[in-house]
């Protein structure tokens, strides 16, 4: 991937840190299995089942809690 | 989701920090399957299922993780 | 949930805070699944088979580096 | 669990962190189930199971991170 | 593994980070299975399969934790 | 296990950081399970599985957590 997609951990709000996490979820993946083809095709087999949402939220919480301490929890704000 | 539903990681209590671990990690899914019939329709598959309640609730810990940084744990309270 | 039951994440002992630790454990099944009925149908699902309590002990685990943490590990005692 | 079996979280060495990182795992299994003798029994399905020897030390891993924060790494020995 | 393939966790970007973290996570895996063969058969086991892309993009964020910590989240930049 | 197998979590790189973290993972499981015959016999059930693989890799990035911090991300190096 020869593309910018993450120049920096730092965002205005908690929020949008959120929103990062989630890209960074997504990237996590895409790295893996770049086909975009394929990973339509998967959508839905995650998106309807309970536990992979659940996994899906996991990951996006680990990475929360990397954008947060990047952006010191956005205690100034 | 244009609405603004996280402006701070800031919560006056312990237990309203872990509330709010609890929207994060429900946001996380709601990210990433938004149509709410569908997560409706899910609600019995883990809802009733031990391991996938096990699962939750170590999504909302991680969470949590955070949110109790980001308040320096009430320490102060 | 309108009752009270996290006041402080500190403790007078490391024993105590893993005690609290398997509280928020199960206090993040149970805004899931805030059904006690459904919660004691359950109980045989997990205490019985050894990965479900491997999971139980995982989330444990998380929720105890927190309450760890806030307590400074206890270091003074 | 009236007995007090964990005291401090300070050990002398690394090993020995690592293993009171063990009884940790093993202390929420037994919270979670106290029936020695249902433990005993299911003793058999993880210890001759891969995925739950891994997961077992993913609990281990995850409580081995609390007592090396706690004992500041052993950095001084 | 006589080469050396890890010489430092610093990256001049968060980006290079991230993909520092996916090096680390198929490491994890190489040390494990060191026959290049066999993860070559298995990658259509779980490039095609999005609980296990989930689980690889899992990996890759705890990993980026730990780059990203190593970098102070490349605040500077 | 009366030999002594960790004496330090600090390490000349980060490279042996990382085949520490893997060290760390393998003993947790056989403090788990010591019969190394078991272990023996089990290693094809997870050295040919991808997700299995996935979830070892898992565990030594915990662990590179823990060992990195304690080397301080080997930042002066």
């Amino acid at each position: 991937m020869a593309d910018v997609w993450l120049s920096s951990l730092i965002t205005a709000t908690p929020q949008e840190g959120f929103e990062l996490a989630i890209t960074l979820s997504r990237r996590g993946v895409k790295y893996t299995q770049p086909d975009t083809e394929v990973l339509h095709k998967l959508r839905p087999d995650y998106a309807n089942n309970a536990d992979s949402l659940t996994a899906a939220s996991h990951v996006i919480a680990i990475n929360f809690q990397t954008v947060a301490a990047a952006n010191d929890y956005w205690r100034k704000k």
